[in-house]
């Protein structure tokens, strides 16, 4: 598959996606519980997630109506975290619309997530029951990555393994059960379930840790928020944990006096702190690629365009 | 079995459930997600909806190892929404201790209610598919009641209809789940639960009627709390909405002019709200033994003794 029609197949995948999102039966009423239920269902997202259940269900002949109701259980899981993550990072913005919690408030966010959590859980009782399993330990999974996010927030002894772990729980655990979810469904070999979550999980690190790298050196329009917030909500990035980890002394005095994004672009340059989080990026890459090898070569392509396409953010 | 030898029984059950909350996997870090849980698993609480999995289970030859996990995860569903409905209601004291969100912070609590969710979930693993529909159909009826429940707050057109479809998914859904479960797990005719989802249901609309009741009638050690609380919080109940259905203009002009719980006693009692309100409460007790009659005569009596013993308080 040349690049174009890959990008193609994913516009394709991705509208398919939006389409079964909206045709979730959905209730009208209570109102306080479904309004932002809705709300949250007819956003905008990126669709990492249930894009790469399907390339990894369609590289292992996995039934197409049973990856879409995989695909939108797990964009669900995904959502309902960010709902509740916006509140206890009070974050307002989200996908460029107001956050849950500042449209309506706490008490209706909470419950909303909730919701979306059960939504999900209800995509899944048609299918084996591995899938119910593998899905819900990995949501009690990132609520671990969540609480070690809480935990680490003003803790100034946070090493780059620590916060490697933290996302890995959160971002790596969740696209890892994605690729997984692909091969539990397939009709072939199910037993490389856990190369496939490697892969994924990889590749959730290298997306996460580029996250952080274009909240500084990113453009904002693709980014769909400003720029920056990480640095005044003082949140520990890979940037400020290598910065910290290379010379906590200039670190620390810079920050004390710094404030604005563009001294910190430039501290992070010339402390060679950029160069290393790139590297970063690139190793996770490298070894998400590695464990492709279990994938029939003929089928590896659309996981290995999509590995580039995402670390582009071209869509 | 005489009513001695019931009441052995259940305090049997309840040691055993007790028991096997305790050793539930939770693991020890990280903290910010598991003192939590681990505070909400091994604090006091009647039981229940858990005794009545097992209790169901037992009239229908279900296997008791099997119970006694859907039984964990239905209490933890319970509590899962205990902590969250906290959180929204501003409650400070739960089962005589603070709760979640008070003795930690929301997020915490936010937080510790999703991982009991998921807990809950990774309990139903080894079962029939249907046990784990059931269980999310209901979780998100419990949502749905929720959300009624806040629309319902300080809307003075509320009337008795929507107060018991309101309690009916909250109470009413997870008792009707409860006994549900014991058919569904059942070696016998497992056709009757929905008769026993309806057992249940209205036993739980009799107990939630009860709870209100006890709120102004009863005495404060059997409820764990200090009563009057809903007078202070504005909160409807059977018993205000009873009033302003009888007469709302003599009501309005009470509320407006009375704080204290003595008031409100002498208003209930010379309006014969309090006779209605127990009528509701007998009516539904009587309602719900109806669906008992699916249940093999000599493996009735437990549900019965149960039902009385609920209503007594006495454990």
């Amino acid at each position: 598959m040349d690049i174009n029609s890959f990008s193609d197949h994913i516009n394709f995948l991705k509208i398919e996606i939006d389409k079964a999102l909206r045709k979730i039966p959905v209730k009208d009423s209570p109102k306080y519980l479904y309004d932002p239920i809705q709300y949250v269902i007819s956003g905008k997202g990126k669709r990492l997630r249930p894009i790469l259940v399907h390339l990894s269900g369609q590289a292992h002949d996995a039934d197409p109506s049973e990856l879409m109701k995989v695909s939108l259980a797990v964009e669900l899981l995904h959502n309902f975290s960010l709902v509740h993550d916006d509140i206890m990072d009070g974050d307002e913005i989200r996908h460029s619309k107001p956050s849950v919690h500042h449209k309506w408030d706490n008490s209706a966010a909470i419950l909303a997530g909730d919701g979306l959590f059960s939504l999900a859980q209800l995509l899944l009782t048609k299918l084996p029951i591995i899938v119910f399993q593998r899905f819900n330990e990995v949501a009690l999974t990132i609520c671990e990555g969540q609480g070690m996010d809480k935990e680490f927030e003003n803790n100034s002894s946070i090493n780059i393994n620590h916060y490697l772990s933290m996302i890995g729980k959160k971002t790596g655990a969740l696209l890892g059960l994605s690729a997984e979810m692909g091969v539990l469904l397939g009709k072939l070999d199910n037993h490389k379930n856990k190369d496939l979550f490697e892969f994924g999980f990889n590749l959730g690190l290298a997306f996460q840790i580029q996250d952080d790298y274009l909240e500084i050196f990113g453009d904002e329009s693709s980014m769909g928020k400003s720029l920056g917030s990480d640095i005044t909500s003082g949140k520990q990035t890979v940037l400020t944990i290598l910065a910290r980890e290379k010379d906590s002394v200039s670190w620390d005095k810079f920050v004390s006096s710094n404030s604005d994004i563009q001294g910190y672009k430039e501290y992070y340059e010339s402390s060679e702190v950029k160069v290393e989080a790139k590297k970063l990026i690139d190793e996770f890459i490298s070894k998400s690629q590695i464990n492709l090898d279990v994938v029939p070569k003929e089928k590896r392509d659309a996981l290995k365009s999509f590995s580039q396409l995402i670390l582009n953010r071209k869509f």
